[in-house]
């Protein structure tokens, strides 16, 4: 199984790594692929673009090894993504050449309209990545699109129990942007945050998304 | 795992037919309780009730052996429940004693007063089944409660993947009342039914429930 | 087509007059059923319950003669209905007799217990009519629940469209009322809200009611 | 401002005595009223029935004096209560005598019988108050009824800033209880998640009810 | 009455074909306006997108003859649409010179950007059709939106019945398409899915859209 | 307290008046920021657009004098918005430097592309303003964003009660417009819309927004 995790700027994957980092641990293969590098970030203050990018590419990179998943970039600037067609044709050569099952990305309606914009380019791209004239090689099979939740979406929301060991993983990830960024929000928080959406699941740790179309479960426990 | 399906009548329980199965088959264990013997049932005429509630007997616990199921039958009269505090200490009672892990049941709007009473003698009896001065030995693990699905009730979906095995075995029952009964609804209706539920989830065939609260996936696919 | 509308209290009927009438204008027959005479009303003072009883009745048939429907009575108690069985087969029976196509009622939720248990009687009684040990002969076709609307019931609102001819019997039947009962609300204010209603859908004066399932429309205009 | 707030059992209002304490420092009257002693909870081991709802009775009236409010016992059974007309009569004679302004209660889907209960007698309460053949000098002032929050019920959700003073109060009652009954859930936790609540509407500290209808602010900070 | 379909590609039309031919029948008047000619289509391999666009486009002038609906192409290049002001105006054009009563499109959240596009420029035309600044003589009177139906959207759904004779044409649509495109889903899956639509709103075949606004029904049957 | 309201046309802020005219008078700050001065408007025959432009910015002063608030034009073409980058800028300048804790704007799906990119632009410009790279100094606190109310949209509603005096501000804005433009809507007809809206919040006249989030009550009455 191949999951593939869009996002525009390195630490907005901090949802969904104890997915990914379990499916990788049973043998499934994960990318990350960041759609800039989210070269204007505020915490650098006036460190140039071109430094804050090749910081934050490191970030990422190393995320993806905490994971176990490859990492991608893409050259597209900070705070300017459009979602438009650009956008979705250069994610779909992704999607065409590395023949994701699960594709992960932002939700429509976030206040970054780069967040915004990596929902509506992920969304093309699943249709653009099906058509040889666009993509040449295309990707066929049926690909499901998570996306983050938010509440004012009436979609089903899908939890996944992410496990001690994902939860590990995913912990080892805030952390160290935690310690990079020297965030207010704690370790401790980040746990009970994850910790109450499992309860709302009766499991100890999971992430929460939306699709479209609802999952099935093979056994109810 | 233990399963417990409560129904008012013999052939409310064909919806969770394939669920039950396939958890049989690898190793839970399953019980249907019904209320009812469903001695009022339109199709038998002039029939005696009381010989009417013999045969549907028959029917539950012939349909529970082809699930691999224990079958139960409380003396609740037909068409007379009220989902009150005798019906619910009744079912509180039953689930002390066998101590199952989820409860089926139908939902809470349907025409039926029988299988609204059902559902909310069964929601009762999880909390009366916690109570030592009501049922003696308490059964105090969390349980969860699904019922059937209606498009009214703003609650999460649960899709069971019942696969080819648990398929057959709700065909094989559907099959047997659908003779008896000799109703026009046939079975590949049946069968398209369950296959576009199935469809709606991206499995071959499902059954669809309804939850209080969402479940967890171990996995994506 | 057969329409019939089941109330506890004389003058619950007044929000489906106009679709009585513009149904029986066209040659359709209509039926208004109370369940109880509504002796406990607060506006008659001092007056016995049965003298209460008496000028209600007679509030019912003027209006059901205004409208061109038969009307009945069932001898219920006011304030005192429970939505239970009694009440369900009394209806089913009526129901089997006079066999409607559509039938109206309260909603479920409605702060009075009397309007809620007119709803779950109702519903109850559209099972049972088709049962024959509880009816004798039965009522098989398919019969619609239609209900009062509420905000908070996610069910499809149906509009209908009352035109000019279903709006002044219903403005008759609430001047009658009003004139009676000296309420406060304005026969503007009550034409203003069912033009209000009638916009939303984009006609002139509309009725709106909720039904489990939508109703297919033959043309879009 | 009159609250009254109306449960089954003792530390079933510790959901809304921030509320309430809060009003009650700015000079409005609250009252708590209970519908059983809850003589049949299970912490209380061998201990008789009637030795059990006088301990409740204490808790409450203890409970009542920390927030400043009015305690009332009714004489129902724990786990017996039916929502039907006796218990509203019961609320309804104090309504009419106290007159609240805005009364809380339970919601109606909960799993326990009697909080279900509360919610539909207390409903019917709202209508039998204001009909003098039933409670003789009715209370007709419109009141608003607020209910304890479920995200399966498609009503406005109403989020009262209890702040610091609310909370405190809130906390003194969650420990007493908590003491009393030693439950595992801690003081930190429950502060946790009402700091999660007052969060999710910009506040500190909140409490979350329901209502029908919205209510309006006076302005937007 | 003026039915206008807006879409962006030859054989999008497939699920409002019965609706427009109903009412064709009955005298009203209907036109297809399709964006572009489709000619990225992948069915048509090494074909140029030159031949590919007449092919598709007879395509489309064969299935409004067997509606009998104008047909009408605009130039817009396929997979290309943004949504945004110029296609707008081009639609605007469209309904200021024809004037429609309906206009049926796409819905907003589809895969292909085409789609949600046409959606957005259709919505805006709605608007710019109105301004003679942006389309000389305006449309003025109101033109009620149709969208095809997604369960993630809040909005009433319509359902109209397409009758026998609606459903002929439409499945002569669609054997058309199937045939040339030699597409798996079979007829009889296509009627099945038509007429399961047909059965929620208890009429033999049906078509579904969503409104921004509910329709009144002339009468309930 | 500071409220900024980003509309794209003037006479679009009458839905808010009432709310800013209540906070100015108690002493909080209100900006009215029109992002064109809509010359392409209907009314205007074929007056020159610079000379619409002139006469509509001048209504939008007077309307911000009426008010008590601030008047800001940006200089981008009626019915040119897109909701993109350049007008998120425009707008996060303007954030940056005024500083408002609430924004006011039109509804994402509103039928005017404008109006929807007004939406989107100030959805983005809340974030815009807090990145220095992007606007300088930069607007750190939390900004409220509530939009006009729309009932396809799953969000919470928030009722204003705009008192007395509000509701004379905003009426005397309308009849302003009206006046101009000789609206065929009345003032008694914006004034009853406004009571009922304040009727479905139990006070006398209210606006109705819609948030990402809950608001607090400080009391319940």
């Amino acid at each position: 199984m191949r999951l593939l995790a869009v996002f525009p700027h390195p630490d907005d994957e901090i949802g969904v790594c104890g997915t990914l980092a379990k499916h990788v641990m049973r043998g499934d293969a994960a990318r990350i692929l960041w759609l800039t590098r989210g070269e204007l970030a505020s915490q650098f203050g006036q460190m140039s673009p071109e430094e804050v990018a090749r910081i934050r590419e490191g970030h990422g990179r190393t995320v993806a090894q905490m994971i176990g998943a490859e990492a991608q970039f893409l050259d597209f600037a900070d705070s300017s993504l459009t979602g438009g067609r650009e956008e979705a044709l250069a994610i779909a050569q992704v999607m065409a050449a590395w023949k994701p099952d699960v594709v992960f990305t932002w939700n429509p309606y976030d206040v970054h309209p780069d967040h915004r914009a990596a929902y509506w380019a992920t969304l093309s791209a699943l249709k653009f990545c099906r058509i040889p004239k666009l993509v040449g090689q295309p990707h066929r099979k049926p690909v499901r699109l998570l996306h983050y939740y938010r509440s004012d979406i009436p979609r089903p929301a899908v939890y996944v129990d992410v496990g001690e060991e994902g939860q590990a993983v995913a912990e080892q990830v805030f952390s160290f942007y935690r310690d990079f960024y020297q965030w207010e929000y704690s370790l401790e928080a980040f746990r009970a945050n994850r910790s109450r959406l499992g309860a709302e699941a009766s499991v100890k740790f999971a992430e929460r998304f939306q699709a479209e179309a609802p999952l099935a479960l093979p056994y109810l426990g």
